[in-house]
C-alpha cells in the first residue's frame, strides 16, 4: 500500500538537513519510500492513496524521551508546592493509584502526544504491563520502563518489587513492533547499590533500555556528597552501574561536573533533557552544550504531567531555545534547526532508535508529523524550523503517521474518540480527586 | 442589550481573587453588570442573548503592554542572528516598510491577538495614524504611541520626525471610545536629550502616555556608562525626562540597580516586561520580584511579533513562570494565579486602564475571554491558574468580547476572515520578502 503526500515543506532531518520547500514523502506500508521534490515526482507513478499536504511543514515524528503517562489525574495539583514530590506527589500516588487509573490515564497521555506530534515516548511508572497494552491499543512508539523505588508502592507490596514486576512484564513484550520493555530504577538516591545492580542485570539479561531519574534533586546531591564524598554519577561508576556501551537514559542530570560528564561520555550514557520541568521547578539548567560537546547523545522529554504540564515537544522547543540562549549569554546559540534536531534525531539517538526513526529517509519506519501553516501564529514562514520553535504549539499539529498508518487526522485522533477517554479517565477519579482535594488543602 | 454568558469557571482577577466555579456574567451593553455563582442567578430574569459556557473558564481580556504590530512580515528571519536590531531589522524596515504594509501588518496582528484572547494591547511603532484606523476597524482596546527615533524612517524623511507625526496624529485620536494615542520616543541612546523632552512635552500638552524601551540593550548600558557614568535610567532622571505621576511605560527594564528601581517607584514609572522576547535574544531576566516589592507596576509584553514570535500572553505566562522560579531558585515563587494577574490586572495598572478593564467586576468594560477546557491539554482541572498558566495555550481561546463585542466565536475571527488579512498581507509583502531574503543570505 503506497500512500503519497504532496504539498509539504519537507524537514528530512537527514544528515545534511535537506529541505524540499514544494516536496513530498511517499509512504509504503509502515515505511518511508521516498522523500523529494514534487517537481521530481514521477508523474505515471501509482498511488493508493493521496494526502493533500496543503502547504503543511512535514516532519518527522518527534520523540519525548522522558514522561510519565500514568500521571495525567496529577495535573494542576499543587504545582507551586516546596517538596511536592515527597510531600505531594509519592503519597498521593500510593494512596489512590491503580491499575485502572494507571491505564486510563496512559490512553489519555498518549492521546495527548499523538494529537502533539509526538510518534515515540520513553516512559518510567508502575503497572507497565498495562501500559503497555494502552500503547499497543493506541498504536504508539515507546520504551516502557517499570520503576524499582525503596519503599511499598501503588503496584507492589514490596520494597524494589518492581524487579519482579519486571521480570514478568519484560519477556511478554521483547517482539512487539512498536513497544519495547525497559527497567526504570527511580533514582540512585531511592534505590540501594543492590538494587541499582540487579536492574542493571535485568538490562543486560533481556538486553533492553534502563532509565533514571539522575542529579535532578538537591536532596540527592546533598545525600552522595554527604555519604560518600561524590556526586551521584561518580557514586554509579564506583558501584559498577555504568557500563561500557550502556542502554541507560538518564533523565535530568542538572548538576553535572566536568568530571560527571566526561564520565558520561565514557560510558555513553544518553540524557533526557526535560527543561520545561526542571525550570517550573526551580531546578536549574543542564549543561546540553557542554554535554553536546562532549558527544552525549541528548534527546528532549517533558517529564510527567504534573511537572511539566504538557506532553508536547513545541513547549519544550521553545523552552529550550529560551533557556539555553539566556544561559549561555548568547542569542545565537543553538540556532532553531539544532533544537527541531534534538526532538526528532536527537531523541532516537538518546533512545538508540536511530535506525529506526528521528527522520524523513528511505528506509526508515514511517513515524511522521504534518503541522499546517494555516493558523494565524503560522505567517510568515521565511524560517520553517524558527516558525516550529518560535511560534508554533501542539495545536499547529494537523496529522500524525505512526508505522505508516494513520493515528491523527485533521487534529483528531483516528482510532478513539478524545471525549471518550477523557470521560473514562475521569469516570476513575472519584477516590483519587477527593483524596487530592484533601492533601490540597493541608 | 443584555448578554448572559452561563455555565462558566469564572476568575474576576478582583482584588479577592475571587472565582466561581459554576458561574456567570452578565453582559449589558459595554459593561459588565454582574458576576456571580449559577445558583445565585435570579430564574426570572430575561437576557436578550444567552451564550452557553460550556465549562471554559472565563476571565479578563488580556493585556499586552509592549508591541509593534506593523512587524508581521519580519517574523521568522534571521531570529538567531547577532546584533538582529540594527544589522538586520533597522535596515530593512527603512528599505521596504510602508504605510499600506504597515496597516495590514497591523489588522493581521491585531487578528492574531484577538484569537489569542488579548483585548487590549500598547504599540511602538512607524504610521500610527494607519494603525489606529485598522485598531478601529478590528475593534480592539490599544494605546498606540508613534516611535521618535534618531535616523529618518520609513515614516518620516526627518530625524526625530516621529515627533511632528505624534503632533498630527495625537489630537486626531484623542476622543475615541477604544484608542489612546501615545508618543514613544524609541530609547534613551536612540534619541537626544531634547528629542526626549520634546516627547514628554508632548505627552504632557495632550496628557497621554509615554513609552519608550529602557535598559534592554549591552550597548545602551555602555553607552551611558561611558559618556555619562550613569545608567539609561539615572541619565533619565538627570535630565528631567522622569517626572512625578508620569505616564511613562517603560518596556523591559532588564538591566536595573537598585538605585533605578528606586527610580522607577518614585516616578511612578510602569514597565512592560518582555520575558520572552528578553529570554530569545539572551538578554536576561528582569528584576520584576523586586520592581514589585516597590510597588512599580507591571505589565506583560510580547515585544513584536519579530522579536517575541507570538502575540500571546499564555506563553508569556509560561515563560514567566518558569524563569522567574529560576532565577530566584523557588517553586513557590510566582504562583500561577499571581502571574494571571500580571497578565491581566497588572498590564491594566501598567497602562493606567485599572479602573475601566484587566478585572471581571460590575461597572468595568465588557473586555473577556472564554477558554475552552475540552482540548486534551486543559484536563484535569484541579486549579484553572495552574491549567492557565503551565498547560494552556493561545489556540485554547474560545470566544473574545471587547467593550461588549464579541470579536472571536468558536475560535474564529467575527469581523474579518483570517485568510483575507493574510492574502491582503501577503500580497502587500512582495518588495519586502525579496529584500529580505537578500539581505537573510549576506
Ligand atoms: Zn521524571
Ligand atoms: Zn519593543
Amino acid at each position: 500500500m503506497k500512500t503519497l503526500i504532496k504539498d509539504v515543506y519537507v524537514l528530512t532531518m537527514n544528515n545534511k538537513k535537506d529541505v524540499y520547500k514544494n516536496g513530498y514523502v511517499l509512504l509504503e506500508d509502515d515505511q518511508i519510500l521516498a522523500v523529494g521534490s514534487m517537481q521530481d515526482l514521477t508523474k505515471e507513478a501509482a498511488y493508493d492513496k493521496i494526502i493533500e499536504g496543503g502547504h503543511a511543514i512535514a516532519m518527522p515524528g518527534m520523540i519525548n524521551s522522558h514522561t510519565h503517562i500514568g500521571m495525567i489525574p496529577f495535573r494542576s495539583l499543587g504545582d507551586d508546592s516546596p517538596d511536592r514530590l515527597r510531600r505531594f506527589l509519592f503519597p498521593l500516588e500510593k494512596a489512590c493509584m491503580t491499575k485502572e487509573l494507571a491505564y486510563h490515564s496512559a490512553k489519555y497521555a498518549i492521546a495527548e502526544m499523538q494529537l502533539a506530534g509526538v510518534t515515540t515516548f520513553m516512559d518510567m511508572y508502575y503497572f507497565e504491563n498495562e501500559l503497555a497494552v494502552a500503547t499497543d491499543e493506541m498504536g504508539s512508539r515507546a520504551l516502557l520502563g517499570e520503576t524499582v523505588i525503596d519503599f511499598e508502592t501503588c503496584d507492589t507490596t514490596e520494597v524494589y518489587g518492581g524487579l519482579k514486576v519486571a521480570e514478568e512484564f519484560i519477556p511478554k513484550w521483547l517482539n512487539h513492533k512498536l513497544i519495547t520493555p525497559a527497567i526504570a530504577p527511580h533514582a540512585p538516591n531511592t534505590n540501594s547499590p543492590e538494587a541499582l545492580l540487579e536492574a542493571c542485570r535485568l538490562s543486560e539479561k533481556y538486553n533492553v533500555p534502563i532509565t533514571m531519574h539522575l542529579s535532578e534533586m538537591d536532596y540527592e546531591m546533598q545525600y552522595f556528597n554527604e555519604h560518600y564524598k561524590t556526586t551521584p554519577v561518580e557514586f554509579l561508576e564506583s558501584i559498577g552501574f555504568l557500563k561500557e556501551n550502556s542502554r541507560l537514559i538518564a533523565a535530568h542530570c542538572i548538576h553535572l561536573t566536568d568530571l560527571d560528564i566526561e564520565l558520561l561520555e565514557k560510558f555513553d550514557v544518553a540524557v533526557a533533557h526535560c527543561i520545561g520541568a526542571n525550570t517550573k521547578s526551580a531546578k536549574g539548567v543542564a549543561r546540553i552544550h557542554d554535554m553536546l560537546a562532549h558527544n552525549i547523545r541528548v534527546g528532549l522529554g517533558t517529564d510527567g504531567p504534573s511537572s511539566g504540564n504538557t506532553l508536547d515537544l513545541f513547549t519544550q522547543m521553545k523552552l529550550f531555545a529560551n533557556f539555553h540562549k539566556t544561559t549561555l549569554k548568547d542569542r545565537g546559540a543553538f540556532p532553531a534547526a539544532e533544537i527541531v534536531d534534538l526532538a526528532t534525531m536527537g531523541g532516537a539517538r538518546a533512545l538508540k532508535l536511530d535506525d529506526t526513526v528521528g527522520s524523513l529517509e528511505p528506509g526508515k519506519k514511517a513515524d511522521l508529523v504534518l503541522v499546517e501553516t494555516d493558523s494565524v501564529n503560522m505567517f510568515p514562514l521565511f524560517d520553517p524550523y524558527a516558525v516550529l520553535v518560535y511560534s508554533a504549539n501542539a495545536s499547529n499539529v494537523r496529522d500524525v503517521f505512526i508505522n505508516g498508518e494513520a493515528v491523527v487526522r485533521n487534529k483528531r485522533l483516528i482510532r478513539y474518540s478524545l471525549a471518550a477517554l477523557r470521560e473514562t479517565l475521569y469516570s476513575h477519579m472519584g477516590d483519587f480527586s477527593k483524596t487530592a482535594k484533601i492533601y490540597a488543602a493541608e
